[in-house]
């Protein structure tokens, strides 16, 4: 049974096939727990040149995405009613890894692409949220879907393989992951720490939560405001802070 | 000329020459502005198995990235020397339009993906900086790589067209871009509004202005420190606050 529906109104439905079949999100459409689909504005539009934007009211340069294809476009979309539909744009609230674990219990998700130059401001009246991947400006939303999909996706039981390999990393207790290490034991100088070495599992464990939150202090120390942390983390950050 | 050459280093070398050859920014590879080329450390192992990861040290789930073909990998691309390595990372910095503009005046720039399980951290010592591209979790650096090509890319004279587009669009002077319309004037009962109906372009300049700062300050009043703020649109936003 597929868990999770993907629909994705784009102007370049190929952008969004192709990197869905080809990563690991393919691997999990080829087994059935995902499914992407794309939409295209342009298949609904009335006019005979399939016209998809037009110039913006008053002036300026760049073209600007039509409203009525991309309403036809999204209504035709078979989906389950109630369901999420996120709009693309670097105006929308900033994705965090929590929004990918919300999004990940529904089992329909909706993306709405939005155009390089601008979308008619009456399209916003269909979305349920305006999502932004970052402050930053891209050629269209498709990359910002793309990343919804594939942070959900993965998310999705079964897409990863063994559902172990989701503890432990970046973001899920709020801090940065530290160092991690493979053979060889040396490498142009560089070796891996004893601790890792050694077989001892406590001081292992401890040393790896010990490097995230250094990590975490030194390079986003915002993220350990909302960090899930215990009283011995605080007591390591505190003596941390001290010895700077 | 080819005004830029990106470099990618990557499991999946598809992913981004897919992208790279049918986007806008394939449009900007046609007509010979930018080069992506991508280079796969499978290419470069030593052993029969062509091993890219192999487990970690002290234990735990997934597979970690391997240092001897990544280097390998790295070292055979013909790259300017001096030249931005940048590493994938959500331990990174956060990307952000300013480094997109920065990037954009270098002519070769390099984009090394991580794995999704993760990379021996000995990898992160060929890299002059460690990007994120948000507090989220991906399969792989893929889709990092691509957004950065994507906002790069379309900042190289000739990708976009018309270099005029580039002018008043989202974190240009770090705000957000207002509302924009196009027809038809009357849609499902909403409207577009009279002034960009009118023909007064200071009218149409000021209203947008003002749309822009109004959108920031209820959407991300954090733009608003570092944002380029005149006389003028400090009065509009004192009288604004005091509104509310």
């Amino acid at each position: 049974m597929i868990a999770m529906h993907f629909h994705v109104v784009t102007l370049f439905p190929d952008l969004i096939q192709t990197y869905c079949s080809t990563s690991i999100i393919g691997r999990g459409v080829k087994a059935g727990h995902l499914a992407v689909n794309a939409y295209n504005p342009r298949d609904y539009c009335q006019d005979k040149y399939r016209k998809v934007d037009d110039t913006p009211y008053g002036g300026g340069a760049g073209m600007v995405l039509k409203p009525e294809p991309f309403y036809a476009c999204f209504e035709s979309i078979p989906r389950e009613p109630d369901s999420p539909v996120l709009l693309m744009t670097p105006q929308g609230k900033p994705f965090k890894q929590a929004d990918a674990q919300r999004l990940a219990g529904h089992s329909h998700v909706t993306l709405l692409c939005g155009h390089y130059e601008g979308f008619d401001e009456r399209i916003r009246a269909v979305a349920t949220e305006e999502i932004s991947i970052g402050d930053f400006v891209l050629t269209g939303g498709e990359l910002a879907s793309l990343t919804i999909i594939d942070a959900v996706g993965r998310l999705v039981p079964g897409v990863l393989g063994a559902s172990t390999s989701l503890d432990h990393e970046s973001f899920n207790e709020g801090l940065l992951e530290g160092p991690q290490y493979t053979k060889p034991p040396e490498f142009r100088g560089m070796s891996v720490p004893e601790v890792l070495r050694g077989g001892n599992h406590a001081h292992i464990t401890e040393w790896r939560r010990q490097q995230a939150l250094i990590r975490t202090l030194e390079r986003r120390p915002d993220l350990l405001q909302t960090a899930k942390l215990t009283e011995k983390d605080r007591k390591f950050l505190a003596k941390l802070k001290e010895s700077l």
